[in-house]
């Protein structure tokens, strides 16, 4: 059970205008299950995408980033779930390129208009066969409705779909935003294996698309963490079909694209937030907020040392104020000359830790209180400086352990 | 139930004269429990230590290095479990003051010759007259023939005392060497909560003992670990009563020198891997070794990323042979600018990867045959060039989250 999630109905996602979807069974791994996606774009669509850091990357990962790097042209997207084709050396990197080229075909498009996606198991073979036999029921099933299918068929230890929808009205321009998220383990800075794919009417000028998935995942994606693990295969691609009637965002200056940029952010917070509430046995929701650094960068590492801590994840998990762990963390987290004596740290409006040391009004009872609800801001203080950040994480319980030991049995 | 490992017997730890040992149960969290360690070193000995980088180290890490700083004439060592006086700002630093300068006064020397250790919960008041009180009997039961009810003393959520206890004799000078150590859990580089206290009879250089501490850190305490975290308490002594009869050891070059060195370093070795062996949960001890890298540091880089993967120590806990998740951990630990198609794995004897790709021989079968053992060598292969590091972990079980939710409980 996801933390304070509800799932979006299927009717709660928009249509945009310009993309449609169709969903297949292609047997990948289990039979009977949505595991391949083809996402279809409206000639002149754009696209921008951000991937996963990991030098492991995935074979479809390699070939997505030299389509991007060869078009601006992107017509399909294809993902398929029960196997990540990551580790499989150049058979992998074959079996993508098939993949792209016989979508391209179908679709009468040129393959490097296609960008592919893969998520599951690691260092198996894709059953390359069952893939391309899938292709044409997926096409087939192409519509604009298909959002929440999509939402189902990206799907791997995921308990439930992810999805955000949204309708703005700007200066008279109606515009859509709705997209499509998948985690759930194995998620951390720079991502992991988790995929999002978002997408608007907007307009919004092909230049900044690339800038704008990266300005977005920088404050949803890449501010997430449930293990510490970062994937082979994670991606997060924004879309835009350009079919709205708002004059076309040249730059983010204007009321405008603030607003639709502000919309966007919304979006992906959104379905970033969803896979850490759905984190692998999350039972806990948990916000880490470091301010008083002397740049954002110590802050986001005293957050992810924080966000990573085994043991803190524990405590949080057992509703344990053992907060001591979190002073560690900070202590560890590689802040060059930190003053322990400056650390403050609250947990929700608490006062736990002042100058370094136990709040003499702090009481275990008071700890308690907060360490039992299933949405926690720890506010770490380092008090030196202005800068602040932000990251999202969840507590590590038994079936964490149980999850990722049973993956694949 | 630790890993292949079996506590000595009190008889098998030999006496290191000039050094005795006392053990009280002062009630300082738990009653009816061994909680209260102190060594006395005779007049002439030489103290090295090494302790936890975390910059929000414990008072008594932060008094013992200023100790240090202060004398040569380390005389003394207290220990206290059931609380880790961290995280307890200034009245901390006070407490740690009041038993050294109690323990001094009641052993007739200073109080700067005396080095304090805690360890157990973090960010709780000491409770520092049920320390003091406990001294006297301290002091009544020491002993040189006390190693293991000290072994016992030092425990917090250890399942079995740690030591080693060796004699030695080279060219003809018998030469003993005794230790013990504690874990369990928040080891890491650069130690966590472990503590290890190591002594010799050797005469060595006063000079030497400080760089000798922290080379033999370098190939033991601060080659392990079990969830990534490192605790605010970690100190690892290295002590000689300089009663042998050997020529002094003035540098490390000479045939017995690199002798008694050796002896020490298998010592280090086997009591940081007795952490290991009984890290929190653990069922199986796993040694990790990359090689083929341009140079040391980038494979410890390696080396740690796969020893911290939850995502790892999960899959080697159900013995399943989900090996990419290796992989993926060693795409992102941070080796800049490494080619994926270079990579090598072996799972003790079996070549599960050649070239960034399953190789075409290895089978599931394989695998899971070496997956099931409780000893497992993961051998890395970077490809890069000649240089190698190891480091030894543990797996993840429901244990370990078990236990560090229940810790205080």
């Amino acid at each position: 059970m996801p933390v304070n999630y509800t799932p979006s109905l299927a009717h709660d996602l928009l249509p945009v205008s310009g993309l449609s979807i169709g969903i297949a069974q292609a047997g990948i791994r289990k039979v009977g299950r949505k595991d391949l996606t083809v996402f279809l774009l409206d000639e002149g669509s754009s696209v921008g995408a951000v991937f996963t850091q990991n030098k492991f990357c995935a074979a479809p990962v390699q070939v997505s980033q030299i389509h991007l790097a060869a078009t601006t042209a992107i017509r399909a997207l294809v993902i398929n779930t029960g196997n990540a084709n990551a580790g499989t050396g150049e058979l992998g990197l074959q079996h993508t390129k098939e993949t792209c080229y016989a979508l391209a075909k179908l679709l009468n498009i040129n393959p490097d208009q296609v960008l592919p996606f893969s998520t599951g198991v690691i260092m198996e073979t894709l059953p390359i066969d069952k893939l391309l036999a899938g292709l044409p029921s997926a096409i087939a099933n192409l519509d604009v409705n298909n959002w929440y299918a999509a939402s189902e068929g990206i799907m791997t230890t995921d308990t439930v779909p992810k999805s955000y929808s949204e309708k703005i009205v700007i200066q008279g321009h109606e515009i859509t935003i709705t997209g499509i998220s998948k985690g759930a383990g194995m998620i951390r800075p720079n991502m992991a294996t988790m995929l999002g794919f978002l997408a608007t009417d907007a307009r919004i000028e092909p230049s900044l698309m690339k800038g704008l998935a990266f300005d977005l995942a920088e404050k949803s994606f890449n501010r997430i963490s449930i293990d510490g693990d970062t994937s082979t295969n994670d991606s997060f691609i924004v879309m835009s079909t350009q079919k709205a009637s708002n004059p076309v965002i040249e730059n983010w200056d204007g009321e405008l694209a603030q607003q639709v940029k502000q919309a966007l952010t919304r979006a992906a917070q959104n379905l970033a937030q969803a896979i850490v509430r759905d984190g692998e046995g999350a039972t806990k929701f948990i916000t880490v907020k470091v301010s008083g650094g002397s740049n954002a960068s110590e802050c986001r590492l005293a957050a992810y040392a924080v966000a990573h801590s085994p043991l803190v994840k524990t405590a949080f998990f057992a509703s344990d104020p053992n907060l001591g762990r979190i002073l560690a963390a900070v202590g560890y987290s590689g802040i060059k000359d930190l003053d322990q004596t400056k650390i403050g740290l609250y947990l929700d409006d608490v006062r736990v830790v002042v100058n370094g040391g136990r709040d003499p009004l702090y009481t275990e009872e008071m700890g308690q209180a907060v360490m039992k609800k299933s949405e926690i801001l720890v506010h770490i203080q380092l008090g030196r400086g202005d800068a602040e950040d932000t990251v999202w994480t969840c507590d590590l319980s038994y079936d964490y352990v149980k999850i990722n030991a049973d993956y694949r049995s």
